[in-house]
């Protein structure tokens, strides 16, 4: 029997515990499984202390009865009983895709949907084989899910249209946004832009042009504060008189002409040496972990800032 | 006389009149000086809304005092008398930027160093007929200056380097953040970096891979989140557990993949009228001046957040 009511969670390391934290504040009934017993006996205690977090910031009214509604299992079967959507987070290489997509495909009921949090390898390379794969998709999340809201549904060619409908109503129900692909390409669209963004970082900084900080703070303190709640296509709408179309017209050439020809290769290891140790400068390794959760502090912060200005869609 | 505590604003619209206010707020005695008397008139009733703006959002205790420091002058030689610094913002041609050097260049004093707004056109392609061209650099700001701390400071072959360190210091006492580049390149730092998500977003666009609101989607509910107060580099630092050598390792190939060979050239006409249709169908050009007040109104509020967050620097 398959409710409306019940998501199933396969994979709940950090990606998969943010997401049960996402349909359980929205109200779902979620059914967390792990092929890890250590992972498995972690996402209860890392979800109320998160959720804590969360009411710390407003954004979380009654963490009990969040943590109520989750519920971890043994197995990957018994997870996924009842469930209408399964949000799968394994380990990312083909190999693991492709084994727990199979194990899915024989667990799952009759009309339930499955969302790869898959961040780079598209559907196709590993749901083909799956008697029900008109019903995986991608669902690809930034991390952390609970925080940050944006999720790439990407379809693998035999991807029936009518769930990728469903799961991006489903995304936009329990807060996410989603982003709509239509068709799989290489990065989807997020980890695209930025990746050209992170290789021309990298190639400015090879060529001595500025420190890391400094290329770092041109987003931090620069490009980055209008991209936090507005896209580069409107950030360019809003830039000049007539819009998107007079800003093209001035200065499309100038873009044009800053495209590396031949593009570079893959970032030089003598470079990733000297950034690391630029960065450990900065950061020493052992405050890393340190830095993480000072990140995610900063991140809830900024999600209730943009809740209280209307900025969340 | 040349004093250390009268900084000269040339070229006085919305770039130039941000400027003022940057300097007037860190206690600065600012003169202003812009060819069109139109332009001239709007300058102390701009910065009187403006400073009652950032007073609402806790941005400035005391408006009246900050605007009391701003003067306006109807001749250049007038505003910058007794100037240490002169802040240019004249229209971006390398016409108007020669001549405002050439004009500045009789009327500075001895030490007086001059900075440019320029977004894109390099110190050495207007300043090299000047005098005084040793004491010439780029100071380039994200509009709106009072609003977006980040500077890039790009000094021609010719800029004396104890100058530049001058301008950076000054720009960090005023609360500016300083971007140093060791010499010139087209679009500097922070236009390359943008023109490069730019370029991509386009291509996304053009290949129909996703809708134009939900690209910027990625953006703005996804990677400029943390890109609101975190560089790209310090982003993958804290994305992989050994740090950024572990994500280079890890990820380098992915992104190496994504390059685009051979790059594509400039946006298409076809494609910008695509996207001219879907933004207007989105915001009314009619709609676009209350858009962008909209826009500042937020970015003073995430100012504000990133202050009391401890984020600006």
């Amino acid at each position: 029997m398959t409710d409306n009511t019940t998501i199933a969670i396969v994979g709940a390391g950090l990606v998969g515990s943010g997401w049960a934290l996402v349909f359980a504040r929205a109200g779902y009934t979620v059914r967390a499984y792990d092929p890890s017993e250590e992972v498995r006996g972690r996402i209860l205690s890392w979800a109320k202390d998160s959720l804590a977090d969360l009411q710390e910031v407003g954004l979380v009214d009654d963490p009990e009865t969040v943590l109520a509604r989750l519920s971890v299992h043994d197995t990957l079967a018994g997870a996924v009983e009842g469930a209408f959507y399964v949000q799968e987070s394994v380990f990312e290489t083909v190999e693991a895709k492709t084994a727990v997509s199979l194990e899915l495909d024989a667990a799952i009921g009759p009309a339930t949907l499955v969302g790869s949090s898959s961040s780079g390898i598209p559907a196709s390379r590993f749901t083909e084989d799956c008697s029900n794969r008109d019903r995986y998709m991608i669902a690809h999340p930034v991390n952390p899910p609970h925080l940050v809201p944006v999720v790439e549904i990407v379809p693998a060619p035999w991807t029936a249209a009518e769930g990728v409908e469903q799961v991006a109503d489903l995304m936009r129900e329990v807060g996410q946004v989603p982003v709509r692909l239509t068709r799989e390409i290489d990065g989807f669209v997020l980890n695209r832009l930025q990746g050209v963004l992170l290789n021309e970082a990298w190639a400015l900084y090879e060529d001595g042009i500025a420190s890391l900080a400094d290329i770092d703070a041109t987003i931090a303190h620069g490009l980055g504060l209008r991209w936090s709640f507005m896209g580069p296509f409107e950030t360019i709408d809003l830039n000049a008189p007539g819009g998107i179309e007079d800003y093209a017209a001035r200065l499309r050439g100038l873009y044009a002409g800053m495209v590396r020809t031949p593009p570079r290769g893959p970032w030089p290891d003598a470079v990733i040496a000297r950034a690391t140790e630029e960065r450990r400068a900065a950061l020493p390794a052992e405050d890393l972990a340190e830095r993480r959760a000072w990140r995610d502090a900063k991140l809830s912060r900024l999600v209730a800032f943009k809740t209280s200005q209307g900025l969340t869609d």
